[in-house]
């Protein structure tokens, strides 16, 4: 039987405490936009963590903090470990950083343990995976895979600040960015360790779950207009109500994604906006946004497609029109089976019981998966909240998730 | 056969090209809200036309400007004819306008053709029917009869101006408002002549409509909790998701209001909010508005508990918890047999083929119920638009309203 290391519960649990000191709000949730002071000081924290850990520390051009342990081998390429510190406006304190603060415990066993590893690991703190402060999430991984497109680094903030700027001001030389462009080669695997978001492995009772692929999202907005009127004056046969056809169109979405109770299709209406807004007053016309996810490429088209096709019937029925706007439309990402059947092999020796699950959310990992193959592990959270001062996991669960992160990496770390 | 009078279709279109140049807007609106200096204006240019036309004119206690003409018994009761000049912020040109100055016109042909009354004849511009103002409409119609409650004198404007002040302002005794109420037996009949608002007439190709009724609204808030998610991690049957809960609910409300197309039942959800209102956000809230209203009281409430049976069947399937507020509900006001039938009886010999209708909108002639029988005459509008600058009625329609107002009050001022 293999070697099992144990994790010190403690030592991520002070680092997880400590860390959420820095932008905790008056809520109790933490504010640490990506490029802000708050980012700066956990950023500081890290490195030093990183360094005590036994790591080498640098910033590369795109604002990723990144630890590097060379292995036996320094020319083989890396194992990397990775998510963020970064948060939403008033989010939670385990999002990203039990990744990152999960990696730095794993290099503290490796130096600690004095470990043989010949492959080198880094572990890595991905700049602005969030994307709220310039609206463009998965910065730095995207940038570490060369796939940051240029105008992105034009975009302004709400104070008019670019992130051009916001990287200088860092101490960064954006300009250089392209140095810090990773190829394929260089990194043997990517793993990443994340809270679910998701009230699944709390529903099945489990504390850990092994992640085959994450749902490639498509993103709409459905605008449909109608014949607005007063609301006692137009008797129900002659109206054009595009709030009762948003309604049915809503109804026939979640019918569509609903169908199969088995399969991980998901369709979510978040928002909805109704003009001019009078309660005696058919509205004139409604806007909303639809989700449409899957992991299944090919299902997930086929349930566009017909979204797209109810939209079309049932505004056609009422008289009504209608503009489908697609802002985003992205494939979904498989995690490697090698990588899968590593993690089930260990999680049946650590008896995880981990289920395989899929993410619903997009991560680093979804990058990382242009220029090396990914494995996820997720850890549970409880009712599935997040992005939210009640986002909450259990130091267990963690430790948990952990012990399978190392293992897995100890796995790729030797020849 | 009797004898016809014919209106002046010239005299009436100068007027309301005359009266719509007070607060035009800039995309050819009508801004007059209740008691600002345009309403002034507007009231100083009609009581100018009333004098003219022979009548009498005062302005009571509510801000209701009023012209009387004696009949050949001065101590009977008058046969009233009223509505509004007041607008919504940015409304039409002949909302309410067309009753004011089509009773005028007819007071007009009174004097001009010497056509002999036995009652008196009381042509009214009702204060504030809009309400937008001070948040309450048909103000002066509710004053005049007695209905307005103490505290709505206290009720104050964007600016902090209560309505009070306004009508001191306005040159008015707003303490001596008893003064100004009048009593049953004072008023034989109330007559109001209105455009239509909705497009009933014009899908039926006719000018002009007889009003059987007005429908009784009843208004209310539904607020529907679920649980918040991320739209891409919550599997479809594990959601509690207000928005999809929301969008079953109002297909239901236009199916009960729907079912039968020959009533004339209608349910509108004009407004709605979704909280928090992201895209790949799960809602926690949605909060809609309700407006339901029909001429029949029973089949009104037969309706509203069907509503409220689906909202606590819904979302009691769903794990949903709601809270319905109800804001408004009024009973349906019937026009008086006498008077449908009056009218009835001269739309044959003007050969209008004026269909009976119901108003789902209220009126001046709501109030006016409290204390006269009461009778309405629509007047087809384009497109059923109004409070909006679009709001269109042809003068010939316009005038054959006119004439029909104008005989069935001359068929009132007789013994």
């Amino acid at each position: 039987m293999k070697q099992l290391y144990r994790v010190s519960r403690e030592r991520i649990a002070i680092k997880l405490d400590e860390l959420a000191m820095i932008g905790t709000t008056p809520t109790g949730g933490v504010t640490r936009l990506a490029l802000s002071n708050e980012d700066q000081q956990a950023m500081e924290l890290v490195a030093k963590w990183m360094k005590e850990a036994g790591l080498k520390v640098h910033i590369d051009h795109f604002g990723n903090l990144i630890g590097r342990m060379e292995g036996e081998d320094p020319t083989a390429p890396a194992v990397m470990i990775g998510s963020h510190i970064d948060t939403v406006p008033n989010g939670g304190r385990y999002d990203g950083t039990i990744g990152v603060l999960g990696g730095i415990e794993i290099a503290k066993m490796i130096k600690e343990e004095k470990i043989l590893i010949e492959y080198p690991l880094e572990i890595v703190a991905f700049s602005d995976e969030e994307g709220t402060r310039f609206q463009g999430g998965l910065f730095g991984s995207r940038g570490m895979v060369g796939t940051v497109s240029e105008h992105e680094l034009d975009k302004k903030d709400d104070a008019g600040i670019s992130r051009y700027e916001a990287l200088k001001a860092f101490g960064l030389e954006p300009e250089r960015r392209k140095e810090s462009i990773r190829n394929k080669g260089e990194i043997k695997v990517y793993l990443e360790m994340h809270i679910e978001q998701g009230p699944f492995l709390q529903a099945q009772n489990l504390p850990v779950g092994i992640v085959t692929g994450i749902a490639g999202p498509a993103w709409m907005t459905l605008k449909i207009t109608g014949e607005s009127g007063h609301a006692g004056t137009v008797p129900m046969g002659l109206r054009k109500d595009p709030m009762a056809g948003a309604a049915e169109i809503i109804c026939n979405i979640e019918k569509i994604c609903k169908q199969d109770l088995l399969v991980p299709t998901v369709g979510t209406v978040g928002k909805l906006n109704v003009l001019p807004g009078g309660t005696n007053v058919i509205p004139d016309s409604v806007e909303f946004s639809i989700d449409l996810r899957d992991i299944d490429l090919e299902r997930r088209n086929d349930r566009l497609a017909r979204v797209e096709q109810v939209i079309e019937r049932i505004c056609t029925e009422r008289g009504l029109t209608f503009e489908l706007t697609h802002h985003l439309i992205q494939d979904p990402i498989h995690c490697a089976g090698h990588v899968i059947k590593t993690m089930e092999n260990l999680e049946r020796v650590l008896s995880l019981d981990a289920p395989k699950m899929i993410s619903g959310a997009g991560h680093d990992a979804m990058s990382m998966s242009e220029i090396t193959d990914i494995g996820m592990i997720f850890v549970r959270c409880r009712d599935g909240i997040s992005h939210n001062p009640k986002e909450w996991s259990d130091i267990e669960d963690i430790s948990k998730g952990v012990s399978l992160l190392l293992e897995t990496a100890l796995s790729y770390s030797r020849k």
